[in-house]
């Protein structure tokens, strides 16, 4: 099933069941008063949100019957408004080993055998077509496309197995990073913080049976359609991920237990193949580095668009598109 | 006026206003339905949970009128059991330099005119008395006493003045750490995630208005007595911090909003003073290997017990006390 968060005027927004074409919606407000209530009771309501998907797709076209109206992913929320946890992966290694380069940091210690996560902030996450306000366009403004999963309860030192029985639904994400913060987060040793502003979600969540075998082995097999200001720039696809959901989720819990609506990121999305292009601009400067010794493409500047849309064999984007703009933060005092 | 959380069937808890002397309580359920409940609302709510407060105070010691009941830390979550974010500090200076030469780290850049502040997990806080499930004794358990604050909402770029005035609330932390994984996780650059297992509290949050003139300059200027098995480990006062809650709230700030309930912490507290003595192992491993060239102090085994209070000049411990009991969690599939 498909489901979405409306903006409302409760800070976990408004639920809603989304027709599998991303035509129509349906409150599903009876059966879960938001989605993180949805994904905490998730045993006791999703026979029912199925129930009212099924309902809606059959209806699809057939006018406003039942209560379905236009879905509006312009209206949307990030499927989690807010949640108690969001954990980043950097599981596509391809992309990692690019990036040590580009920071000329030293190579991770395991980096093969180990995934690497940063814990990242869970308070305020962006809609899929919400401005991103941030405070200075010479912080090295940077989208990055991601996969990720909102997991139910994992217990501590769950097996990779287990973890992944507890993946709930799929997300896609857009995690802006600020790159000229970056290296010195890193080089203290405590990790990324200021360099990470509100991450961004795709406005549909889905259960893994939407993507068929699209998902396999933990993984989104799907090409993530990359646009800036329009133009192409790049298409990578998840199935290169070195490190499957499950396993993710299973380091996250190592040492302690997860609560449902905790949300994990893939990291972003970076295949071998040059001609896949690139979900962030940093890894596309790396190459550049590689080539021409020099990068050759800027960060982002006010104004600038991004947009991205996994999509399928047929070209249908099953999480919808992220189509937002950049703006500059309104001074405080 | 001061706040806890009793444990309930909700995993949010059930919010109650306790005496000044934590002798009583009253349930405060009709006011907020929770502790996080109340700090969203806080404008609207704090002054019916003060009015509470006040009544509560009047008739201690003359029994159960109006539905107030002995207070039992024990019974006690923390006071929020979850939450949006937790974002913790290294604001005592003194600290973070011993702990550089105990993992011979490279000196952190700008380290006395920039806070380092990890992003912490937010979703699995442990109550005061509760016990303290870890997978291997093996893994370097430690303690680290601290000071926090809850914050209400801070605006994206909020200064210090701005950022120290939205502090809604005071605790006392005791943030678990496994040190064999801390310097990996350094190492990638990616900061803490499996070395900070989930975070405790003492039993009470207190309006900073309960300190008097120990709150002061956006610091806590209280002694923090920890014990270790029952014997004396440290009692360093909160007013050598080399950063105020105030700076510290605004470095999480910098480049993105933070959502009412955001817990910033101190990070060890922490004095120049050997006397002092320490509030984490691993600082007095490193004061022992400077002295002695070797750690003589081992890390904690399961059964052992820490117990943390701040206290004030008349010996009251405004936060109630931390009294934690380290086990073996049970292994999962």
């Amino acid at each position: 099933m498909k489901l979405a968060t409306l903006k409302s005027d409760r800070p976990d927004g408004r639920l809603v069941v989304v027709s599998r074409d991303l035509s129509r919606a349906v409150d599903a407000g009876a059966i879960a008063a938001s989605l993180l209530d949805a994904v905490e009771r998730w045993d006791d309501v999703a026979a029912s949100l199925q129930a009212l998907y099924e309902r809606l797709n059959e209806q699809t076209g057939t006018g406003t019957a039942d209560g379905s109206f236009l879905f509006d992913p312009a209206a949307c929320a990030a499927p989690l408004p807010r949640t108690w946890q969001w954990c980043d992966a950097s599981a596509f290694l391809n992309h990692g080993r690019l990036m040590e380069r580009a920071f000329n940091t030293e190579p991770i210690p395991d980096f093969d055998t180990i995934p690497v996560m940063y814990q990242g902030a869970s308070d305020d996450f962006l809609g899929p077509c919400d401005d991103v306000p941030l405070p200075d366009e010479s912080l090295g403004i940077d989208f990055e496309g991601e996969f990720g999963v909102i997991t139910g309860t994992v217990p501590m030192g769950a097996s990779a197995a287990v973890a992944l029985s507890r993946v709930r639904l799929l997300v896609q994400v857009n995690d802006w990073s600020l790159r000229k913060l970056g290296p010195r987060e890193m080089k203290t040793g405590f990790g990324f913080l200021q360099c990470k502003p509100s991450t961004s979600f795709a406005p549909v969540a889905i259960t893994p049976d939407e993507l068929g075998g699209a998902w396999h082995d933990g993984r989104v097999k799907l090409d993530l359609h990359v646009q800036w200001n329009g133009a192409w720039f790049g298409n990578p696809n998840g199935a290169e991920m070195n490190y499957g959901f499950g396993q993710l989720i299973a380091h996250a819990a190592r040492t302690r237990r997860l609560a449902a609506g905790t949300v994990i990121g893939s990291g972003t999305v970076s295949n071998e193949s040059r001609a896949a292009g690139s979900a962030c601009i940093a890894e596309r400067r790396v190459i550049e580095i590689i080539d021409h010794g020099e990068p050759r493409t800027e960060f982002m500047r006010f104004g600038d668009r991004v947009s991205m849309a996994a999509r399928d064999s047929q070209g249908e984007a099953p999480f919808g598109t992220i189509d937002q703009r950049v703006v500059r933060a309104n001074p405080q005092a």
